[in-house]
C-alpha cells in the first residue's frame, strides 16, 4: 500500500492508535492538535530530541522497520536515562520517501510502541511529511526528575570512580559486519548486531543512580567513549583515568577483529552507539550500586577508572604506564 | 567556510551563542547536556514539532538562510498561539548535507536567533548532524497556559463567528511567483513574497483570545481554510458556513490572479502557509475582541462565517446560494 493510497490525515489515524500507552494522568491533548498539553509535573521537566537520516544513521536494507522505530525511540530514552529521570512522553516527525510502503512505516511504529509501551512512555505528537529522498526520523522525548536528583555531565568529582553499565565497542562491532557484509558464525554475528540495531536500555539503572546520592555525573555513550568522557572532564573540570585491562569487551568482539582484523580496544574507545551509561561515582557507592543494579536488573557495573585532577584522558596501561588517549569518537562533520 | 573544518563541536559551539534570549529562570540546564531541563511552570505545558525538508517544503535557492531560519521557528510558534499558549523554549535538531557552507548555516540560525529574541524564546538544544543529500530542519517548541485557558479545535459551538486574523491566500500567492518564476512589479510581488517567506505571528491576539473566554476553538492556517476549518468542524462536532463575500483576499492576490491566472478564491481556500489564527468566538465577543486586538496589536479580525449544526463546511455566495466546499487542502502524500 502507498501511502497516497490513505493520505496525511489517515495515516495519522492509522499511527495514532496505541499511542496512549503511558501513565496518562498528565496527558490533556495528544495527537491531533496544533500542539501536545499536558500537565507539569512538579520538578524538573527534561527534553532532548534526536535526529535520525537514512543514508547517515541507518541503511533501510539493514535495518528492519521495527528496529528501526525501536532503536529511534531507545537513543532518546538513553538520553533521559543519562540525566537520571523517568521518560514521560515522545513525539514523532517522519518525513518519507513516495515509494516507501505504508507497510514498511506500520513496522516503524510497532517498533515504537511496542518499546514505548515497556517503558510507559506516551508517543503525544510529531509530524508527518514527504521526503525527495531519504527517510528523516526525528524524536523527542520528554522526562521527568525530581530536583536534586539530576545527573549532568558537569558534575564529576576528583577521586570518582568512572563506571560504565556494560561492554564496550559491540555496536561498532555490529555496524562493521553490516558494512562489510563480514560471514561470521551467528554466535558471534548476532549478539554484536543486536548490540548496534537494538541497544539495551538502562532506564532502572539510571534511577539506582539518581537517587542514591553516589553518582555524581553521568552520560551516555553515544559517540564513543573516548569522546563521550571527554565531554564529562570538559564540563566538570577534570581529567580522567582509564585502565585498558578493565576495559569490559566482549568475547564477542575479540572474535570479530581476529577473523576480520582490527582492534577490540580501538573499537571500545572510538566506536559510536553502545547506549551504555558512564557515571562517575563516588568510592564508596561503587560497590553498593553494583550490588543494588544486580538486584534489580540482574546487569552489572564496570568499573573503568577514575577521575583525576587536570584535564584530558589518559589510558593506563597494565604495566602501569600512562599514554594521553588522542582518539576522538564520532564527529558527524569531521573530515575523513 | 566549510563543517569539516570547524567539526561538529566547533559548530555547537558557534551555534550555542545568543541562544538564552528569553526568560531564564526557569531553565536549569540548555545546549550542552544530554538533555534540556527546565523548571515545569505551574500549569500546561505545550509542545509542538515542525519537520521541513529541503525540496519539499523549501528550495534553498528560493529563501535566504535568514529566513528559512525565521520561518522555521515561526510555524511552531504559530502553533504555540493556536493554543492560546505563550512560547517558551526553542529544539533545533539540523542535518546539513555537506557542501552547505557555514555561513549559510549562521544564516539561519541568525534568523531563529532573532525571531527568539523578539518573542522571547529560549534555544535550548537539538541535534546536529550530516545529511546525504537534503537539508532537514526539525523544531520543536514548548509553550505554556494557564488551566482553563487552552484553545483546542474541539470547543466550536452553534452560533460562534468564525473569525481569521489575516487575509488568505498570500502565502499561496507568494509561492506561486517562486515556483512559476513569475516576472510581477515590485509593489504586487513583494507583501506575497513576505506573505509566504516570512508569516506573521499572532502570539499577542492568541493570548488575547485565551483570555477573554468569548474564544471556544482555534487552529492555525497551515494546510488552508478548508482543510483546517474542517479539522475544527470535525473535532468539535459541527458544520460551518463560510461567507465568499466576506472572505480578506489582498489586492496583490487578485493582481496576481489577473496577470497569470488563477482564481484568488481558491488560492484563500486551499492554499497553505497564510499561518493566519482562525478562531471560533462566541458572537458577543467579536466586537469587543476586535477593538483589544485593534488597540493592542494595529491589526484587524475579520469574520468569515459561522459555526452551524451538522457537518462540513459550506459556501456562501452573495446571492445566497450554498455550495458544499470540497477542495482538502493541503494533503502532503495525496497523489497529484
Amino acid at each position: 500500500m502507498k501511502l497516497g493510497d490513505i493520505g496525511e490525515f489517515g495515516f495519522i489515524d492509522r499511527i495514532a492508535q496505541g499511542c496512549l500507552v503511558g501513565e496518562p494522568s498528565h496527558v490533556v491533548r495528544g495527537i491531533g492538535d496544533d500542539a501536545a498539553v499536558v500537565r507539569c509535573p512538579h520538578g524538573l521537566l527534561l527534553i532532548t530530541t534526536d535526529l535520525l537520516i537514512e543514508r547517515v544513521h541507518f541503511l533501510r536494507p539493514a535495518i528492519s522497520p521495527t528496529q528501526l522505530g525501536t532503536k529511534a525511540l531507545a537513543v532518546n530514552l538513553s538520553d533521559i536515562a543519562a540525566m537520571g529521570g523517568t521518560p514521560c512522553d515522545a513525539f514523532v516527525s517522519i518525513a518519507i520517501p513516495a515509494e516507501v510502503p505504508v507497510e514498511e512505516l506500520d513496522g516503524i511504529y510497532d517498533g515504537m510502541k511496542a518499546l514505548a509501551r515497556r517503558t510507559g512512555v506516551n508517543i503525544l505528537g510529531g509530524d508527518t511529511t514527504r521526503s525527495s529522498q531519504d527517510l528523516c526520523l526525528n524524536l523527542v522525548v520528554t522526562g521527568f526528575v525530581p530536583e536534586g536528583e539530576a545527573l549532568y555531565r558537569s558534575g564529576a568529582r576528583v577521586g570518582d570512580r568512572i563506571v560504565v553499565t556494560g561492554t564496550l565497542g559491540d555496536s561498532a562491532g555490529g555496524l562493521r559486519i553490516l558494512l562489510e557484509r563480514l560471514e561470521l558464525p551467528h554466535e558471534v554475528a548476532a549478539p554484536l548486531l543486536a548490540a548496534h540495531l537494538e541497544p539495551e536500555l538502562y532506564l532502572e539503572e539510571a534511577r539506582l543512580f539518581a537517587t542514591s546520592g553516589w553518582a555524581h555525573a553521568a552520560i551516555d555513550l553515544s559517540d564513543g567513549l573516548a569522546s563521550d568522557l571527554g565531554h564529562v572532564c570538559r564540563a566538570s573540570g577534570v581529567g580522567a583515568v582509564v585502565d585498558v585491562a578493565a576495559l569490559p569487551l566482549s568475547a564477542e568482539l575479540g572474535e570479530l577483529c581476529r577473523a576480520a582484523g582490527g582492534d577490540p580496544l580501538a573499537l571500545a574507545l572510538g566506536g559510536g552507539e553502545d547506549y551504555r551509561l558512564l557515571v562517575a561515582v563516588a568510592p564508596e557507592g561503587v560497590e553498593p550500586l553494583t550490588r543494588s543494579v544486580a538486584a534489580a536488573t540482574g546487569r552489572r557495573l564496570y568499573e573503568i577508572g577514575e577521575v583525576v585532577p587536570g584535564s584530558g584522558i589518559r589510558l593506563r596501561h597494565p604495566d602501569g604506564r600512562l599514554e594521553p588517549l588522542t582518539l576522538s569518537g564520532f564527529d558527524h562533520f569531521a573530515h575523513r
